[in-house]
């Protein structure tokens, strides 16, 4: 069970009460029950609300709040309101407000205007947070705590001295001397070696530019100094309630500051914030993508998400509604990938503040809207997959995933500018995605055993000790692709020498003198017609078979596909961005080398995934996000219709199926049989 | 008469004798009179001149100009010479520059480097005005009093704790209690509840984005403050002076900062400063509309054109001079639509300085030059127009212009970056102008009696009687045309729920449920061929007729046009952005349906206007900005170049003619007849 | 000889052994010894290592770095070490640190962070500079002494308030009085006139526009306080040392705040950094301007090339690999143009720290590698080059440069911000290049004697001593090319009236009323065909013959090329920007005239040009940037291939050969016989 006592698929959302007059409280709570809410997240920004003033406390509304919820048989997933400081405090203290990279403050009139390693602010919010679980610890209704919200959305670096001291601490602990410190960031380069501790600042804005292993390291600090002031809540909470402790991560294609990899063994369960974000070409991808990332994080166990919008959200340039069924299948798509918790931000639609353009479960057109509507039929087929709720997802491919070659490979002064990490990782994911491959995405030296095939993108940055954990995966019998832009320097941001990728030279049997990217614009034609972009390098095989070569360009004649046997498996590099139709190709071969059959195959807006039980029932979730009907293989019963397919299943334009199947079957996709396979697992 | 003794339509200049010898002085003086300017403003940076340290004062200079002037027969517009402080007044007091929404001051080098809230600033430019207000306040040359200069164009918005206190003073004002701003500003969201007003900011940079209401608030506040030094400054020239007092407004595409409906009625008359903005795609539109704003500030009467430039400024990123004739066309739009005064920033281009490249009346070149010669052949125009004072511009049609839309409406969060309110009014503006039509520009909530059409842009945010008076107006028989982005929340920027638009859904019998905008360069068919942009919106008529249907799109199948009878009136609602064709077309529909004939119709390059005598006489302006001849209907006599026209005039490809009619004609636009109309009025 | 007993070319480099440990050390030199490095610039950095905390001195690297390259004969070319403070003087004394023009601090973290005017830094660096010199001043290895680096590259510009009392002192220095002060600066505009010098600030941020004289002083002050910075550290060294002085100029597209024609006479000898621009449209021309405009700076003397690289940079958007040869055909382009030494940033390419991804003589990958090779080629090639050492390159045509004038015409509140001055440069030096005509370039003033032809582009801002002396050398018989937007300004920046432009009025015989400049994008026909864009103007020839005129645009009619009868000489003008072939045409045309002929002509992409000896000996180098072989008349030895060339020399695609002339011959380039002629030297 993903929270005490839960029992199905939980339909959740957050709510702000204190933003409604009692009326309407009442109304909501009888419309959330109309709908099927049985987790609801308030107190998110309730720091004002109950302590409206240094050392005045009124806990009255709140009390009122979780009363009803609770008589109304709706859990309460209870914030420390601990994200959102009020006004009197930073009035008080205007010390603890942020301070940007060029050394001016930031004020309130946001969120998150706080510095994290204030002390102050940390002090404050821990008496917040000791009233609160003091109050509410064991009360029936609460059945998960929601520490602060969305760290370091906005927060997460700040330059303020204050920082600076946390910062010099916490480099103290990692490097002990300052010796190791000016080894470790070169500070031989440029005159910028320390004689004292107090000597080291953040990396504030400098007229040229600034040392890379000090940008590195001060978001490992950022990242750290916010798990901590987690970890700080949690420890208090945990003095007064034995109710599981979380708070809402951030797996977005625009949210890169918490290296969410040590964050996921403190928080007692796994839950992730979730909006489509239509700046992107591919937003389903990055959907999946992110689903994936977070039942990595869970470690494959089921997962909550904790908000999503049911249509527009407002941060956007342009805040695009979603198409007919759109909700249903965002949704189910991460139910897909081990969501047992679906949850809106937020439940009524704001009508003041910054968000009131957000949508919610509850529109400003109230019940008589297509919103309502579709939140409806999302509540009915949750309900219809009470079964699937604790079943897992299992994947033979994984993709490797770093934050921190995200920091350190979207730097400056690094080759190219337009080597953009989380591009390269969605490039690789979306190939595999189009093979039909269920993919799981592990962090840089994870446990590779029991994967056919591992996707290692653009992996700037890792440790020889992950580099050797590549090494031995592929030894022992692993296949692995890995893409340009990996395994150039290690965890200081040294570049490994003696050929290029020095870290994974050995692996890839190549070595590589010098690199040759591409301007914007520009493509480099490889012989066998593939076609790649953005990067390109000169070099030679070693060990490796070349698979392709640049057949023109600054790299003309070196290698830009490579394939190396390495002990018993197979370690495959692609030296350039190849064209995505290409990259498909090339990693459905990878995958055909290594065994890994598809789950269906041949129709590439068809998201099929599969979830399975201890027991080994197994459902097959299928969502068609393209335009025309697909027709899969299966036999069992569709939850979502009741009804029962004997042998194939269609699944209409934009339609979503979820079959309990009578066993694992063959899948044969409609028109393409010629590519089907047994599944392996 | 626009000011006392004034004789005819004035030509006029802003003159700075500072940067000039004695020599020159004598030689300017000449030629204004050679070229028959009227009136001269002087004294519009001179504080340092009069005031060059603390305490000191030397009006010699200024005696001397003006009692040269005066010798002359030129009337002088005397500068209070606020706008730009000494550099003593800021080096002694360095507090009064202003601050930057990041913090960061602001220096000296340029102009308007002051805070308008600083009281060290409002009491040193005070005691300049009562010197200057005290020695010259009843000497014959002076005809009017300049206040200040473009007030709030650099420094309108001051971040400063000078201006946060002033801030906090104006809330306290408007909102009495604490309880009631937190209220207004839905403080609730985001923790952001006031205790007490010493803690309430400007809505400094934050890291998430900033309260819209608050936002909006230090709008008003800034316009407000800046209205108040006005009225201090005027207060005391009036102590000293029976002249009229103004202020140079800036009706222009860049500057929004000041709410002049607020203004106008503190001015004892309206002038505006208007520049060509060759950035927009149609800067002949925006003139005109920026003439019928001034016009609409100035309640219809007479008003001043206080700057303007021969050719072209300095400020643009590419300063583009003016097309042989497009001096006299300029000016003269300006003319039609109501001003009895033309006059020109400057009189003798400067050679040093930021704007020694802005043109002049006498450029660079000398008299021996196009430049010349242009305001030569205008000098002879306004003498030949002396008949014209006076007289005014009569409309049946009125647009709905509110500076509060354009702040509100601009902000973040906003379900689309791409709504720009400006742009939306002159889309309007523009299909009434292609209609030939003469437009007023009115103040949301003014009285709309006796306009036959009133048109509604992009109205994002009103009060509820300003929506009932609209709702009043169409009742009682009244045509609107509103389009989308209208009436979408009210003062405190708080969702009118229910379906959208809240405001004005009654009026226009419509209910919307969601916004579907699309992307830039994304466009939707409507059912009729139509085609919109930028917006779309889902949801049903509900007592309107649905004129258009979205054809495609996030919409496809909600209503894109709609008319609503409603009571003896018709209201139209458009809900998306038409390309200019489409709108036009609708527009012109519009108008038809509400009885509107137009002035001359069939030449869209062709501007027609009439202003009219108290005693009904009435002159005919006809301004061609085309490349192509015109031929209109007119009986009477050409002012400019004196010829009897006895049924029809032709306007030559740029030309211009100005007819005192024989009588309200029949409009006859040359070969497209079948559209002319008996004009109504 | 460039630096003493030096012999032949030098073939060099930058190191920095603090780098590295001493194994490398060994096998650095060694590998260097290999290549034939013969100068080696170190302690460029070297601050923080040999003064690792305040009073604490140690030289034991140094000491032996320099003992193991002196063993290794290799010269040292010493660092003062200045340019990037240590840690622990900011931490001390923060008030050293630059601000920017908003007033917020720039930090450590990059390097050169301090402000230029700051008394501390300057305390500080000076004794740094006398322990060194003291030291090593006589030191058998000391071949030259390199002050700072780079100095002015990132903190030229810095507004703090010791910057401001510095700037003060100059200005008093330079007007004596506050009043001559406030004339040159217009401050009877706007209000900015002073009363005190201690009103007096940099041009800080505005709120509008800043004072344009102000703007330039600040520029010149700037310039001036870094080299003033370079004299006080040159004078410290010369009490302890005979060997030449000198520093790294960076004569780029990117860097332009020092005037270096004031700074040349300082400088024992001329060196500039150099590295390829792959951001411009035309990189090899930017080459060849920076590489004659550092012989012009070195009036005609051998230079030194003091860093370039062998690949790619690393603060490029995108760094581009060097195509195999371009490293020799770059390298020798310095050389054809006057260097006689080339040296590269860095011996070995730095793993740790923001430059890692430059590349280098060693790069990561080792000696095995295509860019080792290159070296070598190079290496070689510098070998076989020892006879030209000394020789020097004659011009008949000269391009007027000028910094100020960069400066001015790049700020605000300008007819045009499109008007971009170096790309005006650069277009008539292609021009003059594409011509095949060899060019030095001149500062304003300079005496032009023995120049048969000078082009003027864009010559902004000029003295009117400059201008006198141009309509001199036109006047004795000389042939001037001006360009649009040449002669509008004085130094002060005030506009010479009565017909632009005013200062080459005369000279031009034209008399121009208004600039028409063209929006981007838009061009203009002249009557001839040719095309203008970026500019246009209206006036008229007095004296001089119209070429050709604007037949279109805004211009239409006036005269777009004059050529002037001016004394014995003659002066075109061109007001608009040309189309780069209806330049080169043009300026072929002038040269024509001026008895100019081409050292070769016919192929765009070969240059071509010859330094000679003091006893007449002349090396012919034809360099071969296009992908055809081109033949070229030449009797003599080719001193790379050691080859004898009877009458014609086929320079491959991309080769070089440089030809030991048996006597200045005839160049008849290859197939274009018809525009050969002889070379008039």
């Amino acid at each position: 069970m993903l929270i005490p006592d839960a029992d199905g698929m939980i339909l959740g959302c957050d709510y702000n009460p204190e933003q409604w007059d009692r009326a309407v409280w009442r109304e909501d709570i009888a419309l959330m029950r109309e709908l099927g809410v049985g987790l609801v997240a308030i107190n998110i920004f309730g720091w004002a609300e109950v302590n409206p003033a240094k050392g005045v406390w009124d806990f009255s509304g709140l009390d009122e709040i979780i009363g009803l919820l609770h008589d109304a048989g709706i859990r309460v997933n209870l914030g420390t309101a601990t994200s959102s400081t009020p006004a009197w405090l930073t009035t008080l203290h205007p010390e603890l407000l942020p301070v940007a990279i060029d050394g001016t403050r930031r004020f309130p009139g946001g969120r998150q205007a706080f510095c994290p390693s204030s002390p102050v602010y940390r002090r404050y919010a821990l008496a917040l947070v000791e009233r609160i679980a003091e109050r509410y610890g064991d009360h029936p209704a609460v059945a998960l705590w929601h520490v602060s919200n969305e760290m370091g959305c906005h927060n997460a670096l700040c330059y303020c001295d204050e920082s600076a001291a946390a910062f010099r601490g916490w480099l103290r602990e990692r490097y002990a001397t300052i010796g190791r410190l000016n080894e470790a960031w070169g500070t031989a380069f440029w005159s910028q070696r320390y004689g004292a501790w107090d000597e080291v600042l953040p990396p504030r804005a400098t007229l040229s530019t600034r040392n890379p292993a000090q940008v590195v390291d001060f978001h490992r600090f950022s990242s750290d100094t916010l798990l901590d002031h987690f970890r700080a809540e949690q420890e208090v909470i945990r003095r007064h309630s034995d109710r599981p402790v979380t708070t809402n991560l951030m797996n977005a294609a625009h949210i890169q500051n918490m290296d969410y990899w040590s964050w996921a063994g403190d928080l007692d369960l796994i839950a992730n914030d979730h909006y489509l974000d239509d700046r992107l070409d591919d937003p389903t991808t990055e959907l999946a993508f992110a689903a994936d990332l977070t039942r990595g994080l869970a470690q494959g166990r089921p997962w909550m998400l904790m908000e999503t919008s049911t249509g527009a959200v407002n941060w956007q340039p342009v805040n695009l509604a979603k198409a007919p069924g759109q909700l249903l299948r965002n949704a189910l798509t991460h139910v897909a990938r081990g969501a047992d918790a679906i949850c809106f931000f937020q439940w009524r639609a704001s009508v003041r503040g910054s968000e009131k353009f957000h949508s919610a479960l509850l529109p400003h057109a109230g019940t008589d809207s297509a919103t309502w509507r579709e939140a409806q039929e999302l509540a009915r087929a949750l309900g219809a997959l009470s079964e699937v709720t604790g079943t897992t997802v299992r994947a033979e491919v994984a993709i490797v995933f770093s934050w921190q070659s995200w920091w350190a490979a979207n730097g400056d002064n690094l080759p190219s500018q337009n080597v953009r990490y989380l591009e390269q990782v969605h490039a690789a994911y979306r190939a595999l995605r189009a093979a039909g491959v269920t993919v799981d995405v592990v962090a840089p030296g994870a446990d590779l055993t029991g994967y056919r095939l591992v996707a290692v993108p653009a992996l700037y940055s890792l440790t020889e000790s992950q580099a050797a954990g590549l090494h031995r995966y592929v030894e022992q019998g692993g296949h692995a692709v890995v893409t340009f832009f990996s395994g150039l320097v290690d965890e200081e941001q040294a570049v490994v020498t003696g050929g290029y990728p020095g870290l994974l030279r050995d692996l890839l049997g190549v070595r590589m003198d010098e690199f040759t990217p591409l301007v914007p614009g520009d493509s480099v034609r490889l012989s066998s017609g593939r076609t790649g972009a953005v990067w390109s390098e000169r070099g030679r095989a070693t060990t490796a078979t070349v698979v392709d070569t640049f057949a023109e360009g600054p790299a003309a004649g070196s290698p830009a596909i490579t394939r190396n046997a390495y002990g018993d498996g197979t370690a495959w590099y692609v030296a350039t961005e190849l064209d995505q139709l290409d990259l498909d190709d090339l990693v459905r071969e990878a995958l055909d080398g290594a065994g890994v059959a598809p789950l269906a195959a041949g129709a590439a807006e068809l998201d099929v995934t599969r979830r399975v039980g201890a027991d080994g029932t197994s459902f097959l979730f299928a969502i068609n996000h393209g335009d025309h009907e697909v027709e899969l293989a299966s036999t069992g019963v569709d939850l979502l219709s009741g009804e029962r397919l004997e042998s194939s299943v269609v699944v209409s334009a934009g339609g979503v199926r979820i079959i309990r199947e009578d066993a694992a079957p063959v899948l044969v996709p409609a028109g393409d049989a010629g590519i089907s396979r047994e599944e392996a697992s």
